[in-house]
Protein backbone atom coordinates (compact mmCIF):
# COMPACT_ATOMS: atom_id res chain seq x y z
CA UNK A 1 0.00 0.00 0.00
CA UNK A 2 1.21 3.54 -1.00
CA UNK A 3 0.43 6.37 1.40
CA UNK A 4 -1.07 9.44 -0.11
CA UNK A 5 -1.20 11.26 3.12
CA UNK A 6 -4.38 12.85 4.80
CA UNK A 7 -6.00 14.03 1.70
CA UNK A 8 -9.56 13.46 0.27
CA UNK A 9 -10.02 10.75 -2.11
CA UNK A 10 -12.69 8.06 -1.81
CA UNK A 11 -14.82 6.30 -4.48
CA UNK A 12 -17.56 7.25 -5.51
CA UNK A 13 -18.20 10.82 -5.29
CA UNK A 14 -21.64 12.36 -6.23
CA UNK A 15 -21.89 15.35 -8.62
CA UNK A 16 -25.11 16.69 -6.48
CA UNK A 17 -26.33 20.34 -8.28
CA UNK A 18 -27.28 21.95 -4.73
CA UNK A 19 -30.58 24.66 -5.34
CA UNK A 20 -31.61 27.96 -3.38
CA UNK A 21 -33.09 31.17 -4.00
CA UNK A 22 -31.53 33.88 -2.19
CA UNK A 23 -33.28 36.69 0.03
CA UNK A 24 -34.51 38.38 -3.52
CA UNK A 25 -35.47 34.45 -4.83
CA UNK A 26 -32.70 34.99 -7.16
CA UNK A 27 -32.19 31.05 -8.68
CA UNK A 28 -28.60 29.82 -7.27
CA UNK A 29 -26.85 26.65 -8.02
CA UNK A 30 -23.84 24.97 -7.13
CA UNK A 31 -21.97 21.71 -7.65
CA UNK A 32 -21.18 19.46 -4.39
CA UNK A 33 -19.09 16.78 -4.55
CA UNK A 34 -18.78 16.19 -0.57
CA UNK A 35 -22.17 15.15 0.52
CA UNK A 36 -24.18 11.59 0.49
CA UNK A 37 -27.32 10.31 2.28
CA UNK A 38 -26.95 10.37 6.52
CA UNK A 39 -29.98 9.11 7.74
CA UNK A 40 -32.66 6.78 7.03
CA UNK A 41 -35.83 8.28 9.25
CA UNK A 42 -36.03 10.98 8.73
CA UNK A 43 -34.31 10.26 5.28
CA UNK A 44 -31.95 12.34 5.36
CA UNK A 45 -28.67 13.89 3.13
CA UNK A 46 -26.16 15.74 3.89
CA UNK A 47 -23.72 18.36 1.91
CA UNK A 48 -21.06 20.43 2.80
CA UNK A 49 -20.01 24.29 1.11
CA UNK A 50 -17.81 26.74 2.07
CA UNK A 51 -19.07 29.95 3.88
CA UNK A 52 -18.11 32.56 1.00
CA UNK A 53 -20.34 30.72 -1.63
CA UNK A 54 -23.84 32.46 -2.33
CA UNK A 55 -25.41 28.88 -1.71
CA UNK A 56 -24.52 29.06 1.98
CA UNK A 57 -25.73 32.25 2.77
CA UNK A 58 -28.60 31.14 0.70
CA UNK A 59 -28.85 27.91 3.16
CA UNK A 60 -28.51 29.96 6.24
CA UNK A 61 -31.34 32.54 5.06
CA UNK A 62 -34.01 30.03 4.03
CA UNK A 63 -32.88 27.02 5.64
CA UNK A 64 -34.38 25.01 2.45
CA UNK A 65 -32.53 23.36 -0.54
CA UNK A 66 -32.95 20.68 -3.60
CA UNK A 67 -30.40 18.57 -4.73
CA UNK A 68 -31.16 18.10 -8.95
CA UNK A 69 -28.81 15.11 -9.53
CA UNK A 70 -27.19 15.38 -13.38
CA UNK A 71 -27.39 12.52 -16.10
CA UNK A 72 -24.05 12.58 -18.21
CA UNK A 73 -26.49 14.85 -20.80
CA UNK A 74 -26.40 17.59 -18.72
CA UNK A 75 -22.50 17.10 -17.66
CA UNK A 76 -21.16 20.19 -19.63
CA UNK A 77 -23.77 22.58 -17.99
CA UNK A 78 -23.25 21.08 -14.25
CA UNK A 79 -19.16 21.60 -14.86
CA UNK A 80 -20.60 25.02 -15.93
CA UNK A 81 -21.90 25.99 -12.77
CA UNK A 82 -18.92 24.28 -10.87
CA UNK A 83 -16.98 26.79 -12.83
CA UNK A 84 -18.30 29.97 -12.35
CA UNK A 85 -19.22 32.15 -9.24
CA UNK A 86 -22.88 32.29 -8.24
CA UNK A 87 -22.07 36.36 -6.93
CA UNK A 88 -20.85 37.11 -10.08
CA UNK A 89 -22.54 35.09 -12.83
CA UNK A 90 -26.50 34.13 -13.85
CA UNK A 91 -25.54 30.67 -14.16
CA UNK A 92 -29.26 29.34 -15.11
CA UNK A 93 -29.23 32.39 -18.46
CA UNK A 94 -25.32 30.80 -19.21
CA UNK A 95 -25.94 27.31 -18.77
CA UNK A 96 -29.84 27.00 -20.33
CA UNK A 97 -30.43 25.21 -16.56
CA UNK A 98 -34.21 25.83 -15.64
CA UNK A 99 -35.13 27.07 -12.95
CA UNK A 100 -38.34 25.22 -11.56
CA UNK A 101 -39.69 26.19 -7.96
CA UNK A 102 -39.86 22.81 -5.67
CA UNK A 103 -43.50 22.07 -4.44
CA UNK A 104 -42.30 21.45 -0.92
CA UNK A 105 -39.47 24.29 -0.10
CA UNK A 106 -38.48 27.18 -0.96
CA UNK A 107 -36.00 26.70 -3.23
CA UNK A 108 -35.58 26.04 -7.22
CA UNK A 109 -34.53 22.55 -8.65
CA UNK A 110 -33.13 22.11 -12.02
CA UNK A 111 -35.69 21.04 -14.46
CA UNK A 112 -33.50 19.17 -16.82
CA UNK A 113 -32.19 16.81 -14.24
CA UNK A 114 -33.66 13.64 -13.82
CA UNK A 115 -33.81 12.98 -9.97
CA UNK A 116 -34.51 16.16 -7.53
CA UNK A 117 -34.82 15.61 -3.65
CA UNK A 118 -36.35 18.34 -1.89
CA UNK A 119 -34.44 19.20 1.31
CA UNK A 120 -35.21 21.46 4.33
CA UNK A 121 -32.17 22.03 6.75
CA UNK A 122 -32.50 20.39 9.99
CA UNK A 123 -28.73 20.21 10.95
CA UNK A 124 -25.19 22.85 10.52
CA UNK A 125 -22.04 21.73 11.54
CA UNK A 126 -18.77 23.75 11.32
CA UNK A 127 -15.90 21.19 10.06
CA UNK A 128 -12.52 23.36 9.06
CA UNK A 129 -13.40 25.08 5.80
CA UNK A 130 -16.70 23.61 4.92
CA UNK A 131 -19.71 23.83 6.50
CA UNK A 132 -22.25 20.79 6.66
CA UNK A 133 -25.65 21.10 5.91
CA UNK A 134 -27.95 18.03 6.79
CA UNK A 135 -31.03 18.58 5.33
CA UNK A 136 -34.55 16.51 5.75
CA UNK A 137 -35.61 14.98 2.64
CA UNK A 138 -38.86 15.86 2.04
CA UNK A 139 -39.44 14.17 -1.55
CA UNK A 140 -37.99 12.74 -4.37
CA UNK A 141 -39.12 13.27 -7.70
CA UNK A 142 -37.96 11.47 -11.05
CA UNK A 143 -38.63 12.01 -14.55
CA UNK A 144 -40.77 9.63 -15.60
CA UNK A 145 -38.69 8.84 -18.91
CA UNK A 146 -36.19 7.21 -16.25
CA UNK A 147 -38.35 4.85 -14.63
CA UNK A 148 -38.62 1.53 -15.83
CA UNK A 149 -42.13 -0.50 -16.46
CA UNK A 150 -41.58 -1.86 -12.87
CA UNK A 151 -41.88 1.61 -11.56
CA UNK A 152 -38.34 1.79 -10.08
CA UNK A 153 -35.84 4.06 -11.24
CA UNK A 154 -33.48 2.98 -13.75
CA UNK A 155 -29.53 3.49 -13.22
CA UNK A 156 -28.76 3.01 -17.26
CA UNK A 157 -31.17 5.56 -18.07
CA UNK A 158 -30.91 8.06 -15.19
CA UNK A 159 -26.75 7.84 -16.13
CA UNK A 160 -25.98 9.82 -13.24
CA UNK A 161 -22.27 11.38 -13.10
CA UNK A 162 -19.83 10.50 -10.76
CA UNK A 163 -16.57 12.50 -10.26
CA UNK A 164 -12.87 11.15 -9.74
CA UNK A 165 -11.32 13.81 -7.62
CA UNK A 166 -8.00 12.43 -7.99
CA UNK A 167 -8.08 12.73 -12.21
CA UNK A 168 -10.73 15.82 -12.31
CA UNK A 169 -13.08 13.78 -14.32
CA UNK A 170 -16.75 12.50 -14.44
CA UNK A 171 -17.72 9.46 -15.07
CA UNK A 172 -21.08 7.23 -15.28
CA UNK A 173 -22.27 3.88 -14.33
CA UNK A 174 -20.56 0.66 -15.63
CA UNK A 175 -22.53 -2.76 -15.47
CA UNK A 176 -24.05 -4.21 -12.39
CA UNK A 177 -22.25 -6.72 -10.83
CA UNK A 178 -24.36 -8.25 -8.47
CA UNK A 179 -27.48 -8.06 -6.05
CA UNK A 180 -26.63 -6.66 -2.28
CA UNK A 181 -27.94 -8.81 0.73
CA UNK A 182 -27.77 -11.77 -1.33
CA UNK A 183 -24.37 -12.04 -3.66
CA UNK A 184 -22.48 -12.59 0.14
CA UNK A 185 -24.99 -15.47 1.27
CA UNK A 186 -22.62 -17.92 0.13
CA UNK A 187 -19.98 -16.58 2.97
CA UNK A 188 -22.62 -17.12 5.86
CA UNK A 189 -24.03 -20.35 5.01
CA UNK B 1 -41.75 14.34 -12.71
CA UNK B 2 -42.93 11.43 -10.54
CA UNK B 3 -43.23 12.10 -6.89
CA UNK B 4 -41.46 9.04 -5.17
CA UNK B 5 -42.05 10.79 -1.73
CA UNK B 6 -39.85 11.23 1.68
CA UNK B 7 -36.88 8.48 0.46
CA UNK B 8 -33.19 8.09 0.47
CA UNK B 9 -32.62 7.95 -2.88
CA UNK B 10 -29.31 9.54 -4.46
CA UNK B 11 -26.92 8.60 -6.80
CA UNK B 12 -23.99 7.32 -6.50
CA UNK B 13 -24.10 5.51 -2.94
CA UNK B 14 -20.94 4.79 -1.66
CA UNK B 15 -19.75 0.72 -0.47
CA UNK B 16 -17.72 1.63 2.41
CA UNK B 17 -16.61 -1.02 4.63
CA UNK B 18 -16.12 0.69 8.19
CA UNK B 19 -13.25 -1.12 10.49
CA UNK B 20 -13.42 -0.28 13.99
CA UNK B 21 -11.55 -2.74 17.30
CA UNK B 22 -14.19 -3.05 20.10
CA UNK B 23 -12.79 -2.54 24.13
CA UNK B 24 -10.93 -6.09 23.40
CA UNK B 25 -9.28 -5.50 20.22
CA UNK B 26 -11.44 -7.45 18.62
CA UNK B 27 -11.76 -6.29 14.95
CA UNK B 28 -15.15 -5.84 13.35
CA UNK B 29 -16.75 -4.17 10.19
CA UNK B 30 -19.72 -3.41 8.56
CA UNK B 31 -20.54 -1.81 5.62
CA UNK B 32 -21.93 1.56 5.21
CA UNK B 33 -24.08 3.51 1.99
CA UNK B 34 -24.67 6.46 4.33
CA UNK B 35 -21.52 8.56 4.35
CA UNK B 36 -19.35 10.80 1.54
CA UNK B 37 -16.73 13.46 2.26
CA UNK B 38 -17.82 16.52 4.55
CA UNK B 39 -14.88 18.95 4.48
CA UNK B 40 -11.77 19.43 2.52
CA UNK B 41 -9.22 20.88 5.57
CA UNK B 42 -9.29 19.31 7.61
CA UNK B 43 -10.11 16.43 5.25
CA UNK B 44 -13.19 14.78 6.71
CA UNK B 45 -15.33 11.79 5.73
CA UNK B 46 -18.55 11.32 7.31
CA UNK B 47 -19.97 8.04 8.19
CA UNK B 48 -23.73 7.37 9.37
CA UNK B 49 -24.73 3.87 11.84
CA UNK B 50 -27.02 3.00 13.34
CA UNK B 51 -27.08 2.88 17.37
CA UNK B 52 -27.95 -1.00 17.36
CA UNK B 53 -24.83 -1.78 15.65
CA UNK B 54 -21.55 -3.08 17.60
CA UNK B 55 -19.33 -0.57 14.78
CA UNK B 56 -21.47 1.43 16.79
CA UNK B 57 -20.34 1.38 20.43
CA UNK B 58 -16.91 0.60 18.97
CA UNK B 59 -16.69 3.87 17.31
CA UNK B 60 -17.87 5.77 20.64
CA UNK B 61 -15.28 3.40 22.33
CA UNK B 62 -12.14 4.07 20.51
CA UNK B 63 -13.00 7.43 18.52
CA UNK B 64 -11.08 5.78 15.47
CA UNK B 65 -12.27 3.85 12.56
CA UNK B 66 -11.08 2.82 8.71
CA UNK B 67 -12.85 3.30 5.40
CA UNK B 68 -11.91 0.59 2.91
CA UNK B 69 -13.18 0.80 -0.37
CA UNK B 70 -14.05 -2.98 -2.08
CA UNK B 71 -13.39 -3.38 -5.83
CA UNK B 72 -15.71 -5.68 -7.82
CA UNK B 73 -13.48 -8.66 -6.61
CA UNK B 74 -14.30 -7.95 -2.90
CA UNK B 75 -18.44 -7.90 -3.82
CA UNK B 76 -19.10 -11.01 -2.38
CA UNK B 77 -17.47 -10.64 0.81
CA UNK B 78 -18.34 -7.12 1.35
CA UNK B 79 -21.62 -8.35 0.68
CA UNK B 80 -21.64 -10.87 3.68
CA UNK B 81 -20.71 -7.81 5.64
CA UNK B 82 -23.65 -6.26 4.91
CA UNK B 83 -25.42 -9.54 5.87
CA UNK B 84 -23.88 -10.38 9.13
CA UNK B 85 -23.99 -9.28 12.92
CA UNK B 86 -21.04 -8.47 14.38
CA UNK B 87 -22.51 -8.93 17.22
CA UNK B 88 -23.02 -13.19 16.62
CA UNK B 89 -20.75 -13.52 13.66
CA UNK B 90 -16.68 -13.43 13.37
CA UNK B 91 -17.07 -11.64 10.06
CA UNK B 92 -13.45 -12.11 9.30
CA UNK B 93 -13.47 -16.31 9.27
CA UNK B 94 -16.40 -16.37 7.18
CA UNK B 95 -15.71 -14.11 4.43
CA UNK B 96 -11.99 -14.22 4.58
CA UNK B 97 -10.87 -10.81 4.55
CA UNK B 98 -8.05 -10.16 6.64
CA UNK B 99 -8.07 -7.17 9.32
CA UNK B 100 -5.01 -4.96 9.35
CA UNK B 101 -4.26 -2.59 12.10
CA UNK B 102 -3.99 0.88 11.10
CA UNK B 103 -0.70 2.73 10.97
CA UNK B 104 -2.36 6.25 12.42
CA UNK B 105 -5.50 4.56 14.34
CA UNK B 106 -6.41 2.02 16.26
CA UNK B 107 -8.84 0.17 14.09
CA UNK B 108 -8.39 -2.38 11.33
CA UNK B 109 -8.66 -2.34 7.90
CA UNK B 110 -9.36 -4.76 5.32
CA UNK B 111 -6.36 -5.83 3.77
CA UNK B 112 -7.88 -7.81 0.73
CA UNK B 113 -9.10 -3.60 -0.39
CA UNK B 114 -7.74 -1.67 -3.23
CA UNK B 115 -8.16 1.72 -1.10
CA UNK B 116 -8.22 2.17 2.93
CA UNK B 117 -8.78 5.73 4.56
CA UNK B 118 -7.25 6.07 8.41
CA UNK B 119 -9.62 7.93 10.00
CA UNK B 120 -9.98 9.81 14.04
CA UNK B 121 -14.14 10.65 15.30
CA UNK B 122 -14.24 14.68 15.44
CA UNK B 123 -18.15 14.97 15.49
CA UNK B 124 -21.01 13.03 16.55
CA UNK B 125 -24.27 13.91 15.07
CA UNK B 126 -27.42 12.35 16.15
CA UNK B 127 -30.14 12.47 13.34
CA UNK B 128 -33.04 10.07 13.78
CA UNK B 129 -32.09 6.28 12.99
CA UNK B 130 -28.93 7.07 12.21
CA UNK B 131 -25.68 8.66 14.05
CA UNK B 132 -23.28 10.73 12.20
CA UNK B 133 -19.41 10.02 12.80
CA UNK B 134 -16.98 12.47 10.79
CA UNK B 135 -13.60 11.85 11.07
CA UNK B 136 -10.82 13.40 10.10
CA UNK B 137 -9.15 11.35 7.27
CA UNK B 138 -5.39 10.98 8.64
CA UNK B 139 -3.88 9.04 5.57
CA UNK B 140 -5.18 7.20 2.76
CA UNK B 141 -3.47 4.35 1.73
CA UNK B 142 -3.83 2.72 -2.38
CA UNK B 143 -2.94 -0.76 -3.30
CA UNK B 144 0.45 -0.19 -5.13
CA UNK B 145 -1.21 -2.30 -8.44
CA UNK B 146 -3.93 0.24 -8.35
CA UNK B 147 -1.68 3.26 -9.07
CA UNK B 148 -0.94 4.16 -12.85
CA UNK B 149 2.44 5.39 -14.34
CA UNK B 150 1.60 9.28 -13.48
CA UNK B 151 1.20 8.29 -9.81
CA UNK B 152 -2.16 9.06 -9.88
CA UNK B 153 -4.59 5.83 -8.84
CA UNK B 154 -6.66 4.03 -11.40
CA UNK B 155 -10.33 4.28 -11.47
CA UNK B 156 -10.48 1.48 -14.01
CA UNK B 157 -7.98 -0.83 -11.83
CA UNK B 158 -9.43 0.29 -8.42
CA UNK B 159 -13.21 -0.89 -9.56
CA UNK B 160 -15.22 0.65 -6.78
CA UNK B 161 -18.44 -1.09 -5.81
CA UNK B 162 -21.22 2.04 -5.83
CA UNK B 163 -24.57 0.91 -4.21
CA UNK B 164 -27.94 1.24 -6.42
CA UNK B 165 -30.39 1.53 -3.28
CA UNK B 166 -33.97 1.36 -5.39
CA UNK B 167 -32.91 -2.08 -7.03
CA UNK B 168 -30.28 -3.04 -4.18
CA UNK B 169 -27.39 -3.55 -6.43
CA UNK B 170 -24.19 -2.92 -6.96
CA UNK B 171 -22.33 -1.45 -10.30
CA UNK B 172 -18.71 -0.53 -11.38
CA UNK B 173 -17.41 2.21 -13.17
CA UNK B 174 -18.63 2.90 -16.56
CA UNK B 175 -16.63 5.06 -19.14
CA UNK B 176 -15.22 8.54 -18.40
CA UNK B 177 -17.43 11.09 -19.87
CA UNK B 178 -15.21 14.70 -19.78
CA UNK B 179 -13.18 16.68 -17.27
CA UNK B 180 -14.41 18.38 -14.79
CA UNK B 181 -13.51 22.61 -14.08
CA UNK B 182 -13.40 22.21 -18.05
CA UNK B 183 -15.70 20.39 -20.14
CA UNK B 184 -18.25 23.25 -18.82
CA UNK B 185 -15.98 26.57 -20.25
CA UNK B 186 -17.91 26.38 -23.44
CA UNK B 187 -20.58 28.01 -21.27
CA UNK B 188 -19.38 30.45 -19.94
CA UNK B 189 -16.49 32.08 -22.42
Amino acid sequence: MRSFGARTIAFPLPVFLVGTYDIHNKPDAMVVAWGGICSSDPPSIAISVRPSRQTYKNLIEKQEFTVSIPSVDQMSRADALGIASGVDTDKFIRTGFTPVKADKVDAPYIGECPVVLECRVSHVIEIGTHTQFIGEILDVKIDEKMIDDDGKPSLSKINPLAFDLTRSEYYVPGKVAGKAFSAGEKHLS
